[in-house]
């Protein structure tokens, strides 16, 4: 299991949004409140973030190691403003190498991508069926042996298969949920798909699970902390009536900045 | 804070000692029963070996990842057997740089040594004034930033300056003990001493602190798990009947290979 | 392109056969002579060796780092005896990600190999097509992004479909040449396979290359700086009268220790 | 030795800056063309550049990996825009650790420092002494292990005890050589000191040596590459008649953004 946060609103710091909240990501990565499994996310952690005055892609910065120990992150979130932020700390599942290429959020394109959860028997029985739905060039440009990332790969080709434009996001990632859940009952396995997705637009952030416990996640919008914003997170990052939960078999929209919406996924 | 862990005895498997305990060192670095101070040991780890075929100064293999995301430790350590071995887990203090220099055990000549503690204002107070007391080859192979590596260079030099023979690094240690109390308090500042020192062949680790509640310790000698040998570590590593603390102001000397004893340290 | 190098024979300080030579696998890492292609190896290295009083199976070693850089391989090194070693610093073909997972020897079951080569267009052809032909332990096996770590997982697939012994390894590997000359032929793409590969007793390395000029390969058996030993290395670690080339087309193959003898691949 | 770059000017993308010069400071770091000593640049890198929209103090990205293989590097530069900026690519002198904690450039305050050089003899005769002559704030700040993070401390202690404001830099920074001449003279041994120090207005870049022949340093100002814009480099970036030596026993300065000078350094 890992602890995710996705930020959509004014332009904020992305030092204050990482490291001043009572309980932020960096707390929830040493000492989280609600893990399902796992004990910590010291397992490698990562952002990625938007500059919109300069191109549509987003900037990724991703590590091996813990958030709690990289000297750069400190130093570089301080100059750093963004209007969209992805950070993630993961807890890597037992046997998953830990390696940059495994960190979240994964970009491509103008999208970030990211994962708290998990795929039972990922390697040994989704691992290849999955592959064979991708198209070559996200086939080819997988880099690291994540779940995740293939998820992520799966979602850019119902993408690019559907001439899909950034307003269908929503529809190709429950159908990439929908895949998932097919192979998961194919295989006898669970599954945990608290995804998130954005375009440096709109943000995406579901809660599935197929276990009778889902995995935490809240949302929150215009908090006294981060006015004019709206937060989706894996733990409550601090007291505030705001935060609410986004339930099992929902999803969190977050459009036009800051306005943040709680969807049933539905049927699948 | 720390964990550490001490081995001499009979020829040890590397593999066998650091991860197949249920209460390893490995766990004890996420998930640690005892810790007086810090959550977890995720701030680099450690080990030192002795291959007395081959020559009497020790191997080091150090890393500023936590112990249980090293992808080469377990693939190594199941080559190696040893008859006297360090393993250190470490939890930084707050300020100090997480990176492989400042991972323990140092190494100098035929020396192993490894710090569990914490010296309250070294930077702003100790350091300056400990480097006086330093002979200029220790001085000068300083690498890091801790506290530990100038109490070990502190102890190197008590040493040379009275031309010690191993036998008299129990001598020695307890001096350097006394003097880091002395600057206690004349900066009015707490230190825990939780220090292991070797020459390959006899192993000492004490238990002092100048605060009311001292750091855990504990020793054991001809368990089921690891017979003719003795262990020191922070934690118990396993159920055994043979595990026993060592006291606050003591520390534990194994000679011979396997001999246990725990001494007081005395009035200091 | 990178440099590589295979020892056979008698017990070697892995210190002494890393460091010590004038042209050192170090000093072919930062100062290489015979390089066709990219300047230097600092993309990472690994090493793998053989411990066989204690298992069958390989340690090994592997950083994304360059090896002039590695704080800890001189120290273990010091303290390792082996009698089969491999070692590999890398440059990267552009575009491919630097891990230590991308690092060589890659390690299953009780063989190691390694690649000097290139596989011209390896992710957006090959890859593809060469993972059909991997049987599922192997697929899923798969760590890294290198087409090194393919052509193994080729092999491997071929040992067992052909339920192969180890005196099955040299056919075995003519055979996966053969099956990327094939896919050469058919992508329009070139391949330099000088490939290592042993189980711990016998040790095979290919000269082979779809260019007109192959990448260089050498192999000096009982030399005064290693008596009773067979090297091969992508290029003369020291002066010595016994170092010849292994030619285009050809391998050299060292048996029961030391026993070098250089063969033709043949048509293929 | 080092290569080094310091940028002042109009805002420049630092992807731009960094990686698109035909003689880029990446390929300054695996192919320079007029080291004195060493052969590459790849023992480690860093950059530090200012966004004074936010702080005056300087953000900073330090690795001790080499920085072509930097994988977060190039995407996050491309979001940058910033009108000051330093980057430096480390050959490290023998015996130096290789450590994020000794890559440049150093940051203290509003100050970035970086130093193309070598101190013979720094750890066994220079830095007990010039330690001696460290502010306490200064000397406990320091860490790593470079002789380049003890002239910077020098200079901020010469800065401090002259109540020295940024236009003192000069001076200061002057005086900081004459301190390291005497000492080399004491010590006999020589120095060379190609430094960099800004404040975030004013550039300064020193070409001093000892040696009889100094290291290589160039200037260039409103470049057609970079117009508006003063550059100071290790060696000429690309091909552009406004580029000239900076030659030995003087410095260049560049205030006012873009405003290029290079003085004598004058008889030390």
């Amino acid at each position: 299991m890992c602890r995710l946060l996705a930020y959509s609103g004014i332009e904020v710091n992305l030092h204050t949004l990482i490291f001043t909240p009572e309980h932020s990501i960096v707390k929830q990565s040493f000492k989280p409140k609600e893990m399902r499994s796992g004990v910590i996310n010291g397992d490698g952690f990562g952002l990625g973030w938007y500059n919109p005055q300069i191109e549509d892609t987003p900037a990724v910065f991703k590590s091996p190691m813990p958030i709690w120990s990289d000297l750069n992150l400190p130093s570089i979130a301080r100059k750093i403003m963004t209007p969209r932020a992805f950070v993630h700390v993961r807890g890597a599942s037992i046997g998953m190498a830990i390696a940059a290429t495994n960190s979240h959020p994964f970009a491509k394109e103008k999208y970030l991508f990211m994962h708290n959860g998990v795929t039972e028997n990922f390697r040994t029985a989704f691992m290849r069926v999955m592959r064979r739905e991708l198209l070559d060039e996200y086939y080819a440009g997988i880099e690291g042996t994540t779940d995740s990332e293939h998820i992520f790969a799966l979602f850019l080709s119902n993408m690019k298969r559907n001439n899909a434009k950034s307003s269908d996001m929503e529809t190709c990632l429950l159908d990439t949920i929908t895949q998932m859940h097919t192979l998961a009952q194919k295989f006898n396995s669970n599954v945990v798909l608290n995804l998130g997705v954005t375009d440096g637009e709109t943000v995406i952030v579901t809660n599935y699970s197929t276990f009778p416990v889902a995995a935490s996640l809240y949302c929150a919008e215009n908090t006294v902390a981060f006015p004019q914003a709206a937060l989706v997170c894996s733990e409550r990052m601090f007291q505030d009536p705001a935060w609410e939960p986004v339930p099992p078999n929902h999803y969190a929209r977050i459009k036009s900045g800051a306005q943040l919406e709680v969807k049933p996924i539905g049927t699948i």
